[in-house]
Formats: C-alpha cells, sequence, structure tokens
C-alpha cells in the first residue's frame, strides 16, 4: 500500500515514527552552485529531489528534508568556488551535519538508509559523515547507502542519447544533461539562449587559488546544444527508476 | 519595480550577481522537529519560508535556499530530543553552517543580510556563526540581523488574539500560535483531533539526559484549542509586514 | 550533619571521593563582562558563587571551582563584545569546557549535577555542553541540571521589590537587580554616583557586527535607581533558598 | 645547473631558505592501505616519492617529506578499511596536515607547489586543505597545484599498455598497474603468486558500515596477470616526465 | 603610584580601559588536581594566584580571572588522570580558552601580557593558544610571555632549601615544595599527617592506558618531610620577586 | 626467529594481519626542523627511524611509517618557528594524526605500541593523541607506550660522553648530540665547519610573538664542538639498545 505522505517533513511525529524501523529513508543532497548562464544556482537540489520523490514514490520509502548547501565547486567538475551565487560549505561543516542527521535517524530506528547527492563534489564528505555516525555504534542491521544518482545511470544510455560525441560525465557541468532535466523540471528558469558554447579544456590537474580563465567564462564546462525537455524526462525516470531498484534490492 | 524571481535558487549567477550588492537577502532557518500529534516535522520550516518569501516580495529582497535542520530541541521550549522525529544539528554543526552561508554572501558583495529563524533554539547557533564569519573581516559597511520572527509580533497582539489567559511564548509550542499558522499554510497537514490538550507545567531548569514525562506525552506544551486558519493568516501577514519594515529601516 | 568543607578546591581527593558518589555538585558559570560604569566586570562570578555557596551549605552540596569566562555578551541581554573588559569563550570553547568537566564529575561516580549560571548568554552552550558529555554514556542514574539562577526567583517577587514598572529581565543587566546585589556583595566595588541613567530601546533583533550607539553608553541597559543592599541580599537569599529547594527534590 | 639535493629533508635551513622562493616544492602523499595478497602496504608511498622524486630531478625542483598515512580506502577504489593494515586519517585530520604544510612553505616563501597524491581517495582533503590554506592569505602570485600522477598519463596509453581489455582506472587497485609499478620499484616486495583473480562486480554506489564480501577476499579489484617491471618502468618514466612538463610549464 | 585595584575582576570597563593599553596584565592558570592524602585539589591554583597577585602589587600589574582548570595531569609528573577530583581539560578546550582570552586582551588593547602556570602539564597547551592567538594578527607591538612560576626559582636555591638530596622537580608533585607553600597559603587545608612516604620510581616513558599502583598510591610522588610554612613563604615571596623582575624588564 | 621484514610498509596485509596481535609496533615521530646551518631539516626523522629500526631488529618488532612532521619548534628547546624551513603541525593536526593511526592499530589487534619521538615537542601532544584514542574503548589489555628516545640514555652517560661541562638536554638543540649522530647516520649531509659557535642564554619563559635574536643566529643552541660519529653511534645503539630492553620488558 502506498504511503499517503512521504515527505519526513510533512508528517507528525506519531506517524514518522510508526514508519521509519520499516521504510527505507531517503536523504537528498544538491548544492547552490553556478550553472552557467542559463540554469538556476539551485539546480542540483532540484533535480535530486525530483529524483529522490520519484523514487521514493515508486518504492514507498521516505524522503527527509533536502540539503540546499554541498561542499565546494571544484573548477574542473562544478567550475569553480569563484562564481558568484556558489554557495558552499566547508568540508567540516558537510560532514557534520551528514554525521548528526544520520545519527539522528539510527535512534529513531531507520535501518535503511540511501544519501542521495545530485553534486559530484559532495561524495567524499558524505562518505566521510556517514564513516564518523558509524564509529562506535554497535552493528545492529543497519545500512547506509552513498551515492551520486546520475552515477545510477549507464554510461551507455547516456552515449546514446547523447548528440555527437560525449566528452564525459566530468565536463558535463551546466551542460546537455543538466539542461535537459532542467527543462523537463523547471522550464521557465531556463534560458537556452544564454547557454555556453565553448568546450572546457582543462588540465589533469586543480589549481589554487581559482582564477577567472581556467574554466569558461559562462560555467558551464560544455555546450547543451540539442538539450530537451524529453530528454531531461528521460534523465530523470531512468534515474528515479534505478535508484527505486536500489532501494528494493540493496539490503 | 518588482524582482521577477526572489528565490536565489531559481537565479542564474549573472542574475544573482547583479542584485546581490544592493539587494537585501534573507536567510531562512527553520528545524525538523516534533510538533505535537497534530502538526507536521517541517512546520518551523514551513512558516519560517512563508514569512521570509511575503516578506521578500513586499520589500524586494532575496530569499536564500532555507535550511531545514535546526539546533537541538530544548524541552522547556520545544519538548527535546527524545522524541522521533526530530532531527537536530550538533551546536557546531549548525554554526559553522551559519558561517559559511555568511561568508559566501560577504563574498559576493551582499552587504545586508536578515538571518529568520522560524526555531528558538537556533538563536544563540546563529548568533555565534555571524560573528564567526565577521571575525577577521575588515568593516566594509555589511550588517547582518538575526532574528525569530515571532519576535517581531507584539506581545499584545498575541495577547489581543489569544483565546483566554495567553501562558507567554514558552509554552506556545506546538499550540495556538503554530496551529493556526499551520491551518492557514499546509490545512492537509494539520489534524486538529490528535491535539494535545495538557497543559506543560514546567521547572525553571532543565534536567539531562531528557527523559518522557518531562512534558506532555503529545510533545505539545499546551493547548491549541481556539486555533483557525484566519488567525494563522493574521500572524504571518503580520509577521511579513513587520520583517518587511525591518528589510526597509533596519539599514 | 553538614559538611566541613564544601568547595571542591579545598577538599583532598580522598575526601572528595568519599563524597562524591552521594553529593550533589554545583558547578557555577560567570562571566567576564561589562556592567556599567558602576559595576566590577566579575559582577556574574561574583554572584553566581555567592548563591551556589549558600545553597550548598543549606544543602550540604559541593561547589566546583567557577568558571570565570562565560559565552559571548549579546547586546539586547548584556551589552555586547565590544565594550572594553568583556572577555569571553568562543562558543567550541565553553562548550568543551562543559563537556570535559561533566565527564569528569561523571566518571568520578557524581549523579546529581547542577550547572548554575549567572550569565544568560551561557546557557545554550551549557545545553551542548552537557547534552555532548552525555553522548554514549550509558544510562546510570545521573541527572544534571542547568540552570540561570535569578530564573528561579518568581517574576511576581521581582515586580514586587521593583521601584516603579519592572522593564522585563531583558533590560536588567547592571542595573537595578544587579546593582543591589553587588551592593550587597561587595560594597567597595560599586559606584552609583556612575550609573547609567538611559533606559536602552532596543529593536526585536541582533545586529552585527555590533556597534557602539545601539546600547546606552554606559553599558547599563537600563536605570538601577532605588537599588539597596537590603534588597541585594534578599535577591541572594531566595535565590539560594530557590536552589537549596532545587537540590534537596529534582532527583 | 641541476641541484646537489633536492630532498628538504636534506638540506640545512640556509640552503633550504636561498632556494624555496625561486624552486618549485613537490609534496607527495601516500597512503597505508592494503594492497592485495601480494603488494606491500606502502605502495602507495613507494611510488608517489619515486615518481616525484624523478620528476624533481628533471625540473631542478624540491620534495618534501611524503605523507605516508592517507585518507580512508573506499571499497569501489581501495577495498576499504575493514582490511587489516590499512591505517588512515579521518578527514580532518588530513585537512588540517595540508593546511599546515602549505601556510608553512607559503610563510617560507614558495610560490610553487605542487601536492602530489598516489592515493585517490585523498584528492578531495588534499582539494580542502589547500583551500583553508589559502583562506584569508591576500594573493601574492603563489600557486598550488592539487594531482593525482596517474591521471597525468593519457588513458590511451594506458590502455594501448592493458594486456585484453581496460577495467577502467577504478578497479586499478592492487592489479595490473600498481602490480607492475611494485615490481619495478621494489620486486622484492613483490609475491605475484598471490595475487587475486578475482574481477571485482560493484555496484555503483557506497555501502556502509562495510562489509567482507563488497570487494573480493584478495583486496585486488581485479586481475595483475600480464604485469612486469618494464610497464611499470614505462608508467613511472612517463609519470615523471608528465609530471616534470607541469613542473615546466604550470605557472 | 600604586593601582588602587589589581584584580580584573573588581574593576569597572572604564576603569580597566583606562588602564589595559599600559599596564602588564597576567593570567594565572592553575589546575584542578590531586595532591596526595594531604593536599587540597585547587591547590595549582590557590599558589599561581598567590604568587600573580603578589607580583602584580611590586609591579603595578593587573591579574585576570584565574583559570581553575587545567591540562590533563601525567602520572610522571601529576599522578594521572585516574585520581578521583583530578578534573582536567581536553588540549583542544583549553587551547581555546587562552586564544579566546589573548585574543580579547589584545583587541582591548593588551600589549604585555604574562601566563602564569602553577600546572606543568599546562605549558604547551597555553603555547599553542599563544601562537592560535597571534595567527594572522598584525605586528604591533604585543608581547606573550609563557612561564610556570616555579621555573623562575633557581634550582640552586631549591637544592640549598632541601632538606636531604633533592630528586628533582619532576618528583616534587604534592611533595616537599608544595606542601610547605601549602601551610603558608592555606594552613587548615594541609594534612601533613596524611603525606605519602614512598618515593616514586618511575620509568622514562609513559603508559596509557594509566593504571594505578604506577605512581604511589596516595598520589604524592616523593615525601614532604621538613615542609614548613616559612618555607613556603620563602618559595612564594621568591616567585614573586622574580615574576616582578620580568614583569618589570621582560618587554 | 627473527622477523624477514620489519617495516609495516613493506609488508602485505596477510603479513601484517599474521603478526599484528603478537607483535610490538613502534610508531617513530620526527619533526621537520631547522638544525642550525650545520645539520639537514629532517634530522629528528633520520634519528628516530635509526634507533626505531635498530631496536625493532633486536627487538622482533615492528616499524610503522614514521610521522616526519611534528609539533611546533619552541625557541628555547629548537630555536622555533621562525626560522625557515621548520615545517610544523598545529597541536590539533598532530593530536587527529596520532588518535587515527592509534585507533587503527588497536582496531586491527595491536596491543603493544610504542611511540617514539625524536624531537621534544611532540611529547604532550602524543599524550593527548593517545589519550583520546583510548577514550571510550574498553579496557582490552592494550598498552601504549609515550617516549622520547633520548630520555632512555641515563644522563649520567651523556655528562661522561661530554667534552666539558654538560649545558643539559635544554641546549642540546642542533649542538653537540645532535651532530654527532648526524654524523654518524648521514655524514654528507653534515657541515661541521658552518657549526654554530655560540651558547644561547635563554630566560626562563618563552616570548611571543618569536623573534630574532632569542636565540643564536644559526639555530643552534649551543656548540657542537668535539662532536664525532663515534660517538653518534655510540648514542644510536645506546638508545636502541635500550628502547629494545623497554620492548622486551614494559608489558
Amino acid at each position: 500500500m502506498p504511503l499517503e505522505r512521504f515527505r519526513v517533513a510533512e508528517l507528525t511525529w506519531p506517524e514518522y515514527d510508526e514508519l521509519i524501523r520499516d521504510t527505507p529513508v531517503i536523504v537528498p543532497i544538491g548544492a547552490t552552485e553556478q550553472h552557467g548562464h542559463h540554469l538556476p544556482l539551485g539546480s542540483d537540489a532540484f533535480h535530486v529531489v525530483a529524483v529522490a520523490e520519484a523514487a521514493a514514490q515508486i518504492s514507498n520509502a521516505l524522503v527527509a528534508p533536502v540539503l540546499s548547501y554541498g561542499y565546494k565547486s571544484v573548477p574542473r567538475s562544478g567550475g569553480g568556488e569563484m562564481f558568484p551565487g556558489t554557495i558552499s560549505l566547508d568540508a567540516s561543516t558537510l560532514i557534520g551535519t551528514i554525521t548528526n542527521v544520520m545519527n539522528q535517524l539510527m535512534t529513531d530506528g531507520a535501518r535503511r538508509i540511501v544519501m542521495v547527492s545530485g553534486h559530484y563534489e559532495n561524495s567524499m564528505m558524505l562518505h566521510e559523515g556517514i564513516d564518523l555516525s558509524l564509529r562506535g555504534r554497535p552493528a545492529d542491521g543497519v545500512k547506509i547507502l552513498n551515492l551520486l544518482w546520475v552515477d545510477l545511470i549507464p554510461e551507455e544510455l547516456i552515449i546514446d542519447i547523447y548528440p555527437g560525441q560525449y566528452p564525459g560525465v566530468a565536463l558535463e557541468h551546466a551542460a546537455f544533461l543538466e539542461t535537459s532535466i532542467m527543462l523537463y523540471l523547471r522550464p521557465e528558469l531556463v534560458h537556452p539562449e544564454r547557454a555556453g558554447t565553448e568546450i572546457a579544456s582543462l588540465p589533469p590537474y586543480d589549481v589554487h587559488p581559482q582564477v577567472p580563465g581556467f574554466v569558461p567564462a559562462t560555467g558551464s564546462l560544455t555546450r547543451s546544444t540539442g538539450a530537451t525537455a524529453e530528454i531531461g524526462k528521460r534523465l530523470i525516470d531512468e534515474g528515479s527508476a534505478r535508484l527505486a531498484e536500489v532501494l528494493a534490492n540493496a539490503w
């Protein structure tokens, strides 16, 4: 029987208490980060919530409130911190947040938790936050998964969708995939005519301090040519379906 | 001229960049906390966002993404951490989050920032986070305000609204005021028939570890008898109007 | 039978060891904070120690060494950090101190601990420090109370004492109550003729960075007209008696 | 003119002082981590030092003492922390170490610093450590690079070397590449006959707590069939040459 | 002209403000630590305050409120943490406290600060706390001294006083010197008849976890035979005079 | 039967796993610190590794990878942080490193661990790191020793070796003892003709901020006249033999 409500924020505490021990709970983690001249700063939070909520409805899972601020943008994957509007957390802050939220969920009885991130740079901080939350805690059957939702989509599928040569996920920041997704989710916030057309040419290392000119001036690491809402729908549907499979089978 | 969009998450970075130096920005801080048998866990985030967004529209201000997790619930003001569904942050985590977000806003050029909280227990941690964000930063005209939105409403007005003897804001957790507000904002999430009817009788001190029985078993510290959506609307309207005045005059 | 010595600092370790399991222990927390032109910087530590020691003698409790530095002064309750002589601790430092002291007391066998604060701004940091000290510690019957000693005195009694209209505890910094108390405890350190006469008019929010002019220039938030040593004695006696009741009954 | 000595540890302080402003300095970061049944725990430190020292000799750069402990092993890239002998640092510890070392190098006048890592999991922690070391420091021409030395080798070259289908760098832990490298650098420490032959089949997510069976029992994520010292030499030579190019051109 | 009052806690903020720029300020640091069967837990705080106040009166210096809790007792110098009544701070807590207090004193204009410790184990933590307080602060003529007051007394003088063979300062915990001092300062708290008579025989290393039996069961590391109030007075007088010389000449 | 290999870094994880429960493990801690005009920056790491490895071979113990960066140089014992090439860690970083390494060794089953330091300033930070690693860990027979290897050599032996009047260990930084040791271990890195000839005259306190001129300009605190490789060998042999005795008998 489907849950009447799946958002933790919308439940009373007795409703939550009745569900939390036997229901998987998804914690979505986004970012507030530049997404080129044509996509909104909240893109990562918008798409991770969309995937998490769709998967939760398929799987009868709960969704905790999203974390809208993520770890710092790295130029080679997100353009970097020098772009205005990229509002990020220090490693220690994000790690602490994850540790605190995991601890409380486990104390409340949650046993199947999935951290779903929409922002690549979060991954290792989520890893550390989860690791610290388990330190000294007796093994009691809890399992915590940590994933980046786009990693659930097989690369072949993306290559298949991609108009032309797929440049690899590294350059796909504020580009074809995310533009398609946002055209599907929040078309009124997308300005395709302002999209960058430059393809970043990046060395195999990071440079600090981050300086303008390392990535294209728009902040998009490659083009979004050919992006459509239909493709965006396909990506969200595929991501949600794969996440639902994980929720069904990973325990 | 009103802003076309006031939510930071919905702006592209050039749009944000054009506004941030001369536009006040509100950072709403909620909590995920038990609100009795009849109100949802996300109540504090719901009402603080409602007030922040209404005030922003009156004042042409920006609203940053809400922080949905707050500092720990104290029994005498929020029932306490032992209730399932109260998912809180350690002091160091919330302080770090505030420091990081303030720092980035100021680096981006923001000069008029208002932290608006919907959860009493956040206040001192917001104070510390702001204080640390200003340490070592040269005075450059920035002003950061820190407030609990219900504090903007004069006590006389609340006494006037209140059906019977007003027990003071301390007991008004998951009670008359918040029930009215949630009936106005999200009536489908309110279950008045489950509301607690007990009035907490609390000593003038906290007791650790927190134990059941210190506050009424529902988690409501007093009754919500007489709560209506109309009263909720009046409180939200009043709070928003007062916040808009602060946004207009406090600099 | 009364304790021959009640100050922890004056006991040998075997004497302490013999008492600590069955004797309540009070940990007084003060501050080093401006108290207007007429009261000494150590006022909060002086009065909290006086109350703690008087209550300990009534109740056969122990008193640990006072913490003379507290959390940062907030303008609306203490004038603010920009006054010279206000020497305060960061949140993390005060929290750590409380956690360490609580942990050692519990390791030594203490089961009834009362944190008594003489400085409003300490309260939430004491809460966090106690909370962290209990994390992962098995429930073993220990109880830690956290209180601000003036909160033990019923507001009616203060209204009754007050010469004229009581402005509320918020403005009572370095004003009528504290002046009376210091006239009783350390009259040679009080300079009534220098006392401020301005009544602060404060908005319902904090402003950062703290600037001169937000509160009256003396640092007193309201007047101390009518303060006498007799009233000070009554407040200390009342606070001590109430604290002694807590020590007798709260476990 | 080549440097007589390039290891910071072997210089007197006046020798170091004379060089540090105008000489690039490499900081190698390894790990102490399981490398299957056939490679030593110090493999990452051995190969990163070899590459750093070879590049330094080509480029007249300095090499700081290696950090032999790295960030925690993640199962999907390194097998995980549950293997005995994997001795890792918390994120905060590694971040702090990097921040401290960067700060001192910059204070001493270093302007061209290259963090060279031999362990994938270090990367984001090095990023954070560098970022924090630059916070509040005036822009003064310093540049800090952060790289994983194997990322300098083009994937085509690896595919070309690889005997059979290249499974991707993700599975190349304690496998073909590292076995070849260690056969070249420290053949007496390699036991090819004990090498695992299983190919890990890993889901696109991490699972906590880490459990045996998630990766092959040896700890090698794939086979090392065909590994030779000659291939190892070619990888080290290629890596060193590429790093020397970076040292020559990246500023 | 002597200061009318030299205790910071007894000054109003304008009095403090008038003095702080041109007056040396002493910050005494004690400990709450076992001192054998015959001396009180607060011994280190008692004697460091006595020396600080006597020196301040000779030198017209200020004395800040004492820190009564210090760093952990090390068995080879203080008996160890396993003795009841030894209530100590973690390194991070004591370091943070020192950093906070130093920062505020310097912000208030203090330029000549002397940390005077009465507990050996504090020294390196005071060093770190001072070092961190100066990080990033422009050189502005401030000087902070860090000393253990007994180090001011030449070893020859102690050897001269000592009845028999001086065992070295390492064993002088809760023994001849401290017993003499406490007989002078607080004779009513000294119980010579309970004093330990064992001489500790300690290896040149620490052992963790600390266990009973490593040091003599009383907690005194050697004998106090021959201790007198006269010798205590001589030590306090000598320490104060030497500290006064430092206050006069060290800037 | 002697171990074939004693360096942890050279073992495979199964080899390590087979040994770790029943074999003592030495963790050497050095520093990167100025050692005058004539000794290399890595001196402390070089000699502590030499002693640790020699002792391990005598005692069939393991040696973990050295920590090459230590706690900050204090002027009175090491010249101070203002010398170029002294690259040190903050207290929190070194403490965290020790805690992490100890925790992992104990989790792997190690029960006899010896922290061997070659740098005086490390000692209290190692103490804290070990203490924190044991917090909350059940007593299970583990023992961790903490020592400075030169403390193992009786002072009489040093006085006997010393050419002239022994100035005490405090001044022996980059002087007679260390010069002898480095002439034995790494003669090609020693430049006796550049050695300082000044004898430091130091007050019994530290001064912050550290300034040139407090110690002799070379960084050597006293002379190294008479240093020879033979004496160095004797010191290393003596230190190793004494450490081997500790490894045999201290459990």
